[in-house]
């Protein structure tokens, strides 16, 4: 018989207004991933997890612990978390969330004196928006899991041109973790990964449920940074047989990509196409014929082969294109991400705890990637749930309702006081 | 009996190299409409004009007048010219290869102390490209027929944000001049108006000619400052159907457009159709659905009903786009000017002239604007002398050869000395 335990969400409260007050920029939130929006977070958050009595400490690459000590201590433990970073003028939402719903339910334990069989850690990853300022997926995360390359240090956060590993060091971290193979989550000492998390998109307000179970992390393939080059003319004096419009080439190559995802949208395939850039340069201007323009796209489903369809398309429709405008496509780089299938053991746990408190849910695929999907790939058997929240996330307007929080919190409480018996 | 009249093809060659080094911005040349690149260029042919004898005076908008008196000065007179200014980084040519074989005509015909009948006047006009700065077309030009409006004035030049009669100030100009309806040129006191211009296109190149003799100067309709508008979404987490993405409703408009364009082509209709800008914003960003882009097209034809016909293409489909898609579209303010006919006398006055010299020649239309068309709306018989040109204009490439130049410089003046007998 579990005990009764309530989460500290009014922790959990004060907590988002001291994030949202120390990261505000004027328009949303800016938590660079190692940067300074970042560490000021996990400075807000350290000090409440220091006085709710839980043991703190940090990992080599910066990952915060915050553990409510459990009977046996050698046993595996249950670890609950997410990220503090964000994208720029972002929400308060995305990524805090999972950690202060992690603080709630340990310090809710602490606070009732409960002593779990094992320990709960609460963790707030580093930089897992990393996608936003880096060109790699969860280092944090993956650090902290053995999983990291050693040649991924390298890469280059995009504004500043410093690598990884720079930006790691001057944050006061050590990058020779990654190069030496340390781990501080594994498959032998861990037990499973519960992340709790806004819902990115509008499903779950659209149809009036509060929670989702997510059943699985998509993959996706990325062009992060292609162009198109044609030739700079006067747009007057051009005919069409002579121009060599890059412009014209990228939006016929992204009207046919998405009527290609149409189709298979239609065919009930569940992905999602986003050219999230598509913009001639600076050099453009009236009365020129555009000679280039630049592009990113995101495909992702938690199916490969979708990905792959709309990719296929991509990538057949570009030599015609080019033969037939005078164009050249360069896409650079392609990276990928594999899907992550959620663990069954923690679906149907969370859907026992949710229907014992009589909390509305669905079972939902994500749209986003998380760092669930890092703890998956190192065999840690991983779940999400999911809160309702309006106007999406990744920018300020962000609104999850603090009733639906409480909710969450009360569902990951429960959650991991059975996990951790 | 005309006599065998030489141009100061030397003059004008020394004037092009001063030009370029007094206007070089590191890329190309830079000569602001009613700014200071074009300020030093009109000093330069002042002098030079000076020099040869010729008289100068500027009116009271800026325009460089450059006389050579003939014998009745009561008489109509002929006047040939072109502009100085360019867009940013353009070529050296542009322009000033009309202004500077005008120049090369009438100073060819000081130097042999030849009088025309009436008066040979070389016009050097102000901001002709002012469509690259200013939203407004042949601002100089204009001004000098009387068909300026005084509301003109007031439009703000896009990146100072200070309206045309500010920068005409700033100059020594006197806007006044505008509002008190004054004119430089009218039907009553000019008898025709014969403009030389690189081919700002491909054609004569392509075909192995070395000049064109246009049959007219295009009309056209414009967006300078549409937008689309949808909403700011997670990449990865909004499903098709609850999408607003300005971008790709953005690429299907101009793709389809682009097609509409293709088929007239097919159908024999001659016309040009740019969207030369065309771009998601500053806010947008990896893993991040755009909620705005923007862009800008220019439609041209010599035949009104090509560019109605892609217009209502583009009327046409944008609701549907954004029922489908959830944006809205807002085109700003659409822009327009008419075709103008090139006076079929000079036509067969240019012909005449080649083919007296054994210069090979075709008719072509124009593909761009130029102050030519600003005569002919001024009832001034008006024509427009082509020259070959390699790598388009509106770019630091432009590569007219000098032979060919100086063919044109031989036509120019041979024709102006039949027409001012």
């Amino acid at each position: 018989m579990l005990p009764n335990l309530t989460p500290d969400t009014a922790l959990a409260e004060r907590l988002f207004d001291e994030l949202r007050a120390a990261t505000h920029d004027g328009v949303g939130i800016t938590r660079e991933a190692y940067g300074p929006g970042e560490a000021k977070a996990h400075a807000i958050v350290r000090a409440a997890a220091d006085a709710a009595g839980l043991e703190t400490k940090v990992d080599p690459v910066g990952n915060l612990l915050m553990t409510l000590p459990g009977a046996d201590r050698a046993a595996k433990r249950v670890v609950l978390g997410s990220h503090l970073d964000s994208v720029r003028s972002g929400g308060n939402y995305d990524g805090a969330a999972g950690v202060l719903a992690g603080l709630a339910a340990a310090a809710g334990m602490k606070r009732a004196g409960f002593v779990p069989g094992r320990d709960v850690t609460v963790v707030a990853v580093r930089a897992e928006e990393a996608g936003a300022w880096f060109p790699v997926s969860y280092p944090g995360s993956r650090a902290a899991l053995g999983l990291l390359k050693p040649a991924e240090l390298s890469i280059k956060r995009m504004d500043s041109g410093r690598t990884l590993a720079d930006h790691m060091r001057e944050e006061g971290f050590d990058p020779g973790f990654v190069e030496a193979g340390g781990t501080t989550f594994s498959a032998a000492d861990t037990a499973a990964f519960l992340e709790l998390h806004i819902e990115q998109g509008p499903v779950l307000d659209a149809e009036g449920v509060a929670l989702g179970i997510v059943t699985g992390i998509p993959g996706s393939r990325r062009l992060r940074a292609a162009r198109v080059l044609g030739e700079y003319n006067h747009s007057g004096a051009t005919p069409r047989k002579y121009r060599r419009d890059a412009a014209i080439a990228l939006a016929e190559l992204a009207h046919r990509v998405d009527e290609r995802w149409a189709e298979l949208d239609a065919q009930g395939h569940a992905l999602v196409c986003t050219f999230c850039v598509l913009a001639t340069t600076e050099e453009a201007g009236f009365t020129k014929i555009a000679g280039e323009a630049r592009f990113q796209l995101d495909v992702r489903s938690v199916n490969p082969h979708s990905v792959d369809a709309v990719m296929e398309t991509l990538y057949d429709i570009i030599p015609g294109i080019e033969a037939r405008r005078g164009v050249r496509f360069e896409l650079g780089n392609e990276t990928s991400s594999r899907a992550a299938p959620m663990d069954a053991a923690v679906q149907a746990g969370l859907k026992r705890a949710a229907e014992s408190l009589g909390v509305k849910h669905r079972a939902m695929a994500s749209g986003g990637g998380h760092d669930a999907a890092a703890f998956v790939q190192a065999g840690i058997p991983a779940g999400m749930l999911f809160v309702r929240n309006q106007n999406g996330s990744h920018n300020p307007h962000e609104a999850m309702r603090m009733d639906d929080f409480d909710k969450a919190c009360a569902v990951v409480t429960r959650w991991a006081a059975e996990m951790a018996q």
